[in-house]
């Protein structure tokens, strides 16, 4: 199983995360799209995730909270561009806690046997908001939350049974 | 009258465009929003321009079309992020002769005293997109659209009553 690679180039307002999950392409795009499933591995293993909406089509709107055992909460909303498909999703992006900052994700989903490969760019308007973005302590988010999606494939897998 | 400026960094997914309008900012952001005036000034002085749908809101979808004398039409389509505002506009954007690759505009109006400043960053996924944008002419596309809207501003100011 490969681990999660981030690449941020210096000065460019890109960041390109992939992984492989060992699950096949059908299983992982449910977990891309389906709130019962998204609240249970986006985000940071000590934050609890709440989906306010999540319409999947083109056009279609997504708000969640990801909120602290304090209460606080963060928000998070976007719209889809296009209607999303086991091939790609696109989507725009925007932190609530900071207003006006927008960026767009590209995830693509690629069967490689058994596997699918993962890949999001996100592309932001400045390399100032790509940079923001980091520090914002990103990189946890995005290790935990694979890791949980590792975790929730694997289960479903178990769960479900073998084609014949 | 201040003229287009197009900042395209080398190597950098990004187009920045401004351009400063004779024209107070809540007509600028009605041009932009309202598909009548819409028609009259986006794109090449040669092609026709037809909407098939704008749908000015958070989550709503845009698409037209631009066609030439023999009768070639390119389609554009997107989706509004955020209620469009006089402040800002933010949607995607893809041309639908090479889908897949879709980019980020945000478009900020900006009050100077009787003009409006008019500035649109484009955020592309890639180096490469940004770059075949560019190679596909965009550049006559904005210089023409930019003196058409300076040309359609300046009708719709002699036309409509000074405030008293």
């Amino acid at each position: 199983m490969s681990k999660t690679q981030i690449t941020a180039e210096p000065g460019m307002p890109l960041i390109i995360i992939t992984r492989e999950f060992d699950a096949p392409r059908e299983l992982v795009f449910r977990a891309f799209t389906d709130p019962e499933l998204l609240v249970q591995w986006l985000g940071p293993r000590d934050l609890t995730m709440t989906v306010d909406r999540y319409d999947v089509r083109d056009g279609g709107r997504w708000r969640y909270l990801h909120a602290d055992a304090h209460g606080n909460a963060f928000g998070f909303h976007g719209v889809f561009h296009g209607d999303p498909s086991p091939d790609v999703i696109v989507q725009t992006f925007e932190f609530e806690g900071v207003p006006g900052h927008v960026k767009l994700d590209t995830t693509t989903l690629e069967q490689r046997g058994g596997a699918t490969l993962v890949r999001t760019v996100s592309a932001f308007t400045s390399p100032a908001d790509r940079d923001a973005m980091i520090a914002s302590g990103m990189e946890r988010g995005v290790r935990d939350s694979d890791e949980r999606l590792e975790e929730l494939l694997a289960k479903r897998r178990a769960d479900e049974p073998e084609p014949a």
